[in-house]
């Protein structure tokens, strides 16, 4: 139980997945004493589909990956894992460092055979629903044949647990003729086009919001950088809104009438909706929450891994890249 | 003349910085034919500061930069860096196909002394005013020492141009930690922390509309990404605004209410207002319209030349430059 909220708001987070998915079992993995207190409201019935495991410690926001490892054999994150790997949990979540979850995922279960690295992935709002965009960091960047990899993995995420038929899959880059961006995605552009997956070539990085796509591929460091671009511009313009409708009494009076058509938009944009990145390509279901991510937002991640483990990802991606080695 | 529209919005975008700048006299490079007509609203003595000096082709937005150094020696592109280079002009304003304009430039002009590349650079709406970023796509990625450079000419941009004594720059990373990123931004942090910069370190994506900085340094293909997600992002907001405040009669009300507001809230963010990008580095004034931009954007952009002439930006460069290898 880690993040910037601890088990405060991951508790009730899980317990809100719990309550909307009857088939759902919880391991809340963490310190039992307070643990325990939250589970309080719950039904008989309800409680008896969570066990409470210990861990001692917590992998700190800004601790290296490499003393996580190393040193905190105990903590939540690591025993959380561990259970995956152990074949206990069906999936696990987490929203704590994600570079120590990203090498404590890699260190324990590995990486499914035939891929180079996981890449995390997540859902994006668009014009007309989402697009889904990997790697968003669990990388510092990536080879034109890991790429590739992506691309195949995200076609699978897409199809498996969001049902896209036949994804439509763009490589980002900084213009979309041929010739345009660096060697490795002059590279990836080429091998990309020769993957049983469906390219649809070079996409910009607009593109990712038109709706005419469904998996945009990128490196970890571009992704990153991206993801957190859109936070920011998003919070810019709910900042000035805010602003301008509290500038007198008149905008005041216009922020009311506005009031619930800008809590529409609000919602269908609220990025707590879309909380919730799939480490792909590890072997096990590994999902990463937002380290802010309040109850609501948590237990759409915990939703997600559920309905992950249950389509078979880890298997589907498996069988993919094994075909694609082969 | 190039860009999406041609002179239709450039001269016109012109004409509006001309009135606006007793002082500015200007060069237009093009098709004499089709630039005439759109100058006979001006006075006699707007007209006398104003020469036209024919062009015979245009670079097309699509082509490969090598091509239009080789083949295309009388575009207007060409022909208007020439007059730079010919001290003709103190500076150039195309909107025509970023990656000739940085063929072109860079073949002409030749980067200053001590610049190993030149870099795009525009402003950036930020909470309390803007953010300069650089590179924003004259090149496909940069070493640690090219973005050094950029540190040290961004911050040189916004001393002269827009006045900040002392800027704040930051390098953007995947995370804040000295432990995060990949080898060039690690080797670039150690590097910027030497340099006669107001180095404070790496900063994410969400940092760049924080108002906490005033220049935000990264390679070209990750600041053409984040500026084009920019717009992605934007233009998602504002289709989902119009699309809720149209939805029904009582939206349709509460939208001609809050209209005021919401019209501030864009204009204040309107990215005509911040158009015209610098490219630093090369021995001359350039600036770079966005392809699209009409009339009043088009302005803004000559304007910005202007003021980079006067000031004596390229001077400026190429002294802190020489201080720095010496």
């Amino acid at each position: 139980m880690g993040g910037d909220h601890g088990p405060h708001e991951c508790v009730p987070g899980a317990l809100r997945a719990l309550r909307s998915d009857p088939e759902l079992r919880l391991l809340l993995v963490g310190d039992a004493a307070r643990i325990d207190p939250l589970l309080a409201t719950l039904t008989q019935a309800e409680r008896a589909r969570i066990e409470i495991v210990p861990a001692s410690e917590v992998v700190e926001m800004h601790e290296h990956p490499r003393d996580a490892i190393r040193r905190k054999k105990s903590s939540s994150m690591r025993v959380c894992v561990d259970l995956v790997k152990a074949g206990r949990a069906a999936g696990c979540v987490s929203a704590g460092n994600t570079g120590a979850l990203t090498a404590i995922a890699h260190f324990v279960l590995k990486t499914i055979p035939g891929v180079e690295r996981a890449a995390i992935m997540s859902a994006i709002p668009s014009a007309n629903g989402h697009t889904h965009m990997l790697d968003l960091g669990a990388n510092t960047g990536a080879t034109a044949v890991q790429l590739g990899q992506f691309a195949v993995m995200g076609s699978i995420v897409v199809r498996d647990v969001y049902g896209v038929a036949a994804p439509r899959v763009g490589l980002l880059n900084i213009g979309e003729e041929d010739i345009k961006g660096h060697e490795i995605v002059q590279e990836a552009h080429a091998l990309l086009a020769a993957l049983p997956v469906r390219y649809v070539g070079f996409v910009e990085g607009d593109d990712i919001f038109s709706g005419e796509l469904d998996v945009v591929v990128t490196d970890g460091f571009t992704g990153n950088v991206a993801l957190k671009t859109m936070e920011g511009v998003a919070g810019l313009i709910a900042g000035r809104l805010r602003r301008e409708f509290g500038a007198s009494a008149a905008s005041r009076l216009a922020g009311l009438v506005a009031r619930p058509v800008l809590r529409r938009v609000g919602a269908d944009l609220d990025p707590r909706r879309y909380n919730g990145a799939c480490m792909v390509g590890v072997a096990g279901v590994v999902v990463k929450s937002h380290g802010s991510a309040d109850a609501l937002a948590f237990s759409r991640a915990v939703t997600l891994a559920a309905l992950a483990a249950r389509r078979g990802l880890t298997g589907h991606i498996a069988q993919a890249l094994a075909a694609q080695g082969s």
